[in-house]
């Protein structure tokens, strides 16, 4: 018997979903980002690699350390959100696969190539990236995802080493429906994608 | 009043879904790959430019000429495979902007720079990989999502003008639960997350 979602969880990840602007006053509790993390850490990644590392700034020192790499239009909104998470990618991320691929003990080599991590590490933070924003709308929460900032002055703020890398900033908290842009067009099936 | 999905729709989606590799006999209506991307399109992507381009091949001859691109231990898995999506994204996405983006006629030119365009196109493409991989979950299909082949050798073949780019390969159908392997372990929220 092959189980569905719901038309209620349907709309809730994907159809009635929106990108957020602004934020009502309320705080998002620690055990919420503990819960979202324990969800999105089950979507898939190459070899299970697991390339995502996140930082939730919660409190006004941390987002005052960001305000700098944002952009002029992602600042106010950015700076009011209850919780902005750095969604980042550990480029050697595959030296942590003894632990997250045990049955094969030479997958950490597969990506030995500095140019074939960037790119797998890229990838699946990203997806990563993604599962966190639906995994945040299956707890409650809605998110403003934006890659307008400048990935190099946060890095060199956040993550000096080098080791990680920004990927894309996701705002948390609990939207305010009055400040929603209309929704823009898709892209009709026939216009994204082809039967073969 | 904060709606969330229920337990049922959290397993689902998240945390009893696993990456197939085995396929009972039993296609997959086109009605459900229409389902699939008319959930799939609402994802949120950068200024909603919705790079990505789907390619289903459900026919044995489409099939085949994906095979010489496919690594050697992904090759029975995937010619097995009721589907085969080639998820790849557009390097001209912003192109359609007029139409993705109606409210702010200039977003064509953000992406003007190459390498810009280009980042932005894997990045958001990836996004939607991930939501399509969420949303087939949401309708009753197993994914095993995987990048082992060669992205230049299936370019050449489906994409040869090069405007579209392969990014990754996602088996859909009805898994076959005999085949799964253990789920291997995930990281902690400690090991990859922090509150600053």
């Amino acid at each position: 018997m092959t189980s569905i979602l719901n038309d209620a969880g349907m709309d809730l990840i994907f159809r009635q979903a929106r990108t957020h602007n602004g934020w009502q006053d309320k705080p998002v509790a620690e055990v919420s980002l503990r819960a979202l993390y324990d969800l999105m850490r089950y979507g898939p990644t190459s070899a299970n690699g697991s390339p995502a590392r996140l930082k939730f700034l919660v409190s006004d020192a941390a987002k005052q350390r960001l305000a700098p790499a944002l952009s002029e239009g992602n600042m106010a909104k950015t700076l009011a959100a209850p919780v902005v998470t750095i969604v980042a990618y550990d480029t050697h991320f595959n030296d942590l696969m003894p632990l997250l691929f045990p049955h094969e003990p030479t997958a950490k080599n597969w990506f030995a190539d500095p140019a074939v991590r960037e790119t797998t590490a890229f990838r699946n933070g990203t997806l990563q990236g993604a599962y966190l924003i639906i995994a945040a709308r299956a707890i409650g929460l809605d998110c403003g995802p934006m890659s307008g900032f400048d990935n190099a002055k946060l890095d060199a703020e956040f993550f000096p080493d080098g080791q990680l890398k920004s990927n894309f900033l996701c705002n948390l908290g609990y939207g305010d429906p009055e400040a929603l842009f209309d929704r823009s067009p898709r892209l009709d099936f026939d216009e994204a994608c082809e039967i073969l």
